[in-house]
């Protein structure tokens, strides 16, 4: 557990394990299902004639990251300077740092660029493009992406705010070098029905292409209209104006995904391996050793039409079990029973019983684990062992 | 961030940083205020004359654990068979492992006990007690706990189920070795007020008790009586019949511990600094870059007077800023607003400047992090790193 002790150490015994007696929890990737899942978007965005610039923050594995590229130098996009060091170290070159930049991250991004590394930093503040001016090497420019607010939902510019745009694109100039803009359609999320769904994908669609003329109407060069989401880039309808499309969550997808209705609960490639410890049969309650340690405390789906707790329980092959879900976690301990307002069910899973737990949210489930088992389809033993990172 | 780059190296030049200077997000502790919470309850339970287990969950750090204990070799309470391996290379040989047994676990437990560990297991059912009894060589008994349910909060035999708890220790004589009984009051966090806090360790106290007196009475020998959480291990009026306490999160405290009343705000000695990123200053919100990945999901203030969001924001020394939360998280993104109900607060903090977030709960954001960066009160600058384990 100290600096020795917690190097993913795994070793050949750790494969060809299977899932009735490997220790538990323990994080599970369906291969086929995945490689579904990353071809179904690869597939569309192809046929869009847009290109697609995958997110790394979900899977944070080389060994998924590189079946989600459409090449091997990138693109790619990551939400920290560790994940970045990492692809760079595989050889990718094309990068978007996602998070809007403070100034005191730029002497790293400078040294992670040496090498002829596109590295590209995001802002939506005068403050921060002058930092980023005064950080630049007129020689070798950093380049930036301005951020635009499609949607309310997090951070960025008013796409119809020209006065910002401008002022933070004659901040840049000539220092850094100013790229395109990007957009996050955070707000999907939230939408319901496939008519919403394309309504949120053509107001982040808009907000970019907006935004790019603005900046090419004052004669600033916008190469790149970058927007995405999981739930848009799965429902827009037009890709007109944009350049490219983000995503990453879609690699596993989840019980949020499925609730959004992007996806199927058979097509989630992610699970929890668990084991039963207990039973209190008076409350219908089956105790498992996975708490929100192996699970996270995400409550995605809270708001959805179904409400899946903390996971949906699976028997060990991965089909779900009626109305099971993890209704409480502690910090080992997750507590399966009846979703509120089912019917109780008198499941008697012997102590011992494997069972797999859907995620809400793939991004905070895989974040608490060190590494992915990988197993086939309907397989239930392990060919593969996927390690994982984390960190800044 | 594969096998070799997740290795925690840290060099020199991540001592003597700056509050002011490093990366960001990082996890905190004020060493001052942390010794004093431990240094607080040590004298509480010497002076009741009681043993402290202390538990190893919270902090998974032996920097940590090692000022914890109240001797070299233990005692000590795990919740996952790699905190038990971590604290037998450093020496403890006296730990019970807190969470219900299952079976598969069991040939593992019997490899940790060589040499003459006591790792203790802990079960509430017949079929565990036989699968324990199976498992176990009558030359060197597995040492038994039988978990007690003192409040329905989550596992355990009800202390007044005497046919139950009989039967378990029918079932573990003569192969394993039933060492005792133990309860955690974890309803104690719902407990508002010194009395009703008073009450909850009384009825853990006496579900122990009972219980044991239940065994001996039929001729088992229990010489364990174990009780334990924070609000009650603070609270507790008597120990009668109990031999030890355990408790993890004093150690750092937290803000649901302040809501219940066990702590001051400010003698909590973890926190997530972190850099502000961004604003949208038409919604007062102030954007850092501590989200999820930083801070957790946990919302364990939800249900408290006090909603404290996703973590009570303080500034680079650490005083909180009146009504200043985060309200919203993303990945890596984090929303500091004012309180809900709060009048709103048009704040002004530029980009680049640093925050502390205290935690909702401690266990839940410190295991977001690989190590932790000790401070002294009120100081600046890093004195040491600690290294943080996780995993099972």
């Amino acid at each position: 557990m100290n600096g020795l002790s917690s190097i993913n150490i795994y070793s050949p015994a750790d494969l060809s394990q299977s899932l009735q007696t490997m220790d538990t929890p323990c994080l599970l990737v369906d291969e086929a299902r995945m490689n579904t899942n990353i071809l179904r978007l690869h597939d569309r965005l192809q046929k869009a004639g847009v290109a697609f610039r995958p997110h790394f923050k979900t899977a944070k594995s080389w060994d998924v990251f590189s079946r989600m590229m459409t090449g091997p130098h990138g693109p790619a996009t990551v939400s920290t300077l560790r994940e970045a060091e990492e692809l760079i170290r595989h050889g990718v070159t094309d990068i978007i740092y996602a998070v809007g930049i403070s100034p005191d991250k730029l002497p790293r991004v400078q040294r992670l660029r040496k090498g002829g590394i596109t590295l590209a930093v995001l802002l939506d503040s005068v403050e921060q493009a002058v930092a980023v001016a005064s950080a630049s090497d007129p020689f070798d420019p950093i380049p930036v992406l301005i951020e635009l607010d499609c949607d309310g939902h997090r951070s960025g510019v008013k796409p119809q705010d020209a006065t910002l745009l401008l002022a933070i694109a004659k901040e840049l100039t000539p220092k850094a070098r100013l790229m395109g803009v990007l957009t996050h359609a955070g707000e999907s999320y939230e939408a319901r029905g496939q008519s919403a769904l394309e309504a949120a994908a053509e107001q982040e669609r808009m907000a970019a292409v907006t935004a790019a003329e603005t900046l090419r109407a004052a004669g600033h060069p916008c190469p790149v209209v970058s927007v995405g989401s999981t739930p848009t880039a799965f429902t827009a309808q037009s890709y007109e104006g944009v350049t490219e499309v983000r995503a990453g969550v879609f690699v596993f997808f989840d019980l949020v995904q499925a609730g959004i209705g992007i996806c199927a609960t058979d097509d989630i490639a992610l699970s929890v391996l668990s084991t039963v410890i207990g039973h209190q049969r008076e409350k219908g309650w089956t105790i498992i050793d996975a708490g929100w340690t192996a699970l996270s405390s995400d409550r995605g789906t809270a708001g959805q039409a179904v409400d899946q707790g903390y996971g949906l329980v699976c028997d060990v092959a991965g089909h779900p079990m009626a109305d099971l879900v993890v209704t409480i976690v502690n910090q080992e301990h997750g507590i399966v029973s009846a979703r509120p307002g089912s019917p109780r069910l008198d499941c008697d899973l012997p102590i011992g019983t494997r069972l797999r737990i859907l995620p809400n949210h793939a991004c905070a489930t895989a974040t608490q684990h060190d590494r992915y088992h990988v197993i086939g389809a309907g397989e239930n033993t392990v060919t593969e062992i996927w390690e994982r990172g984390r960190g800044w």
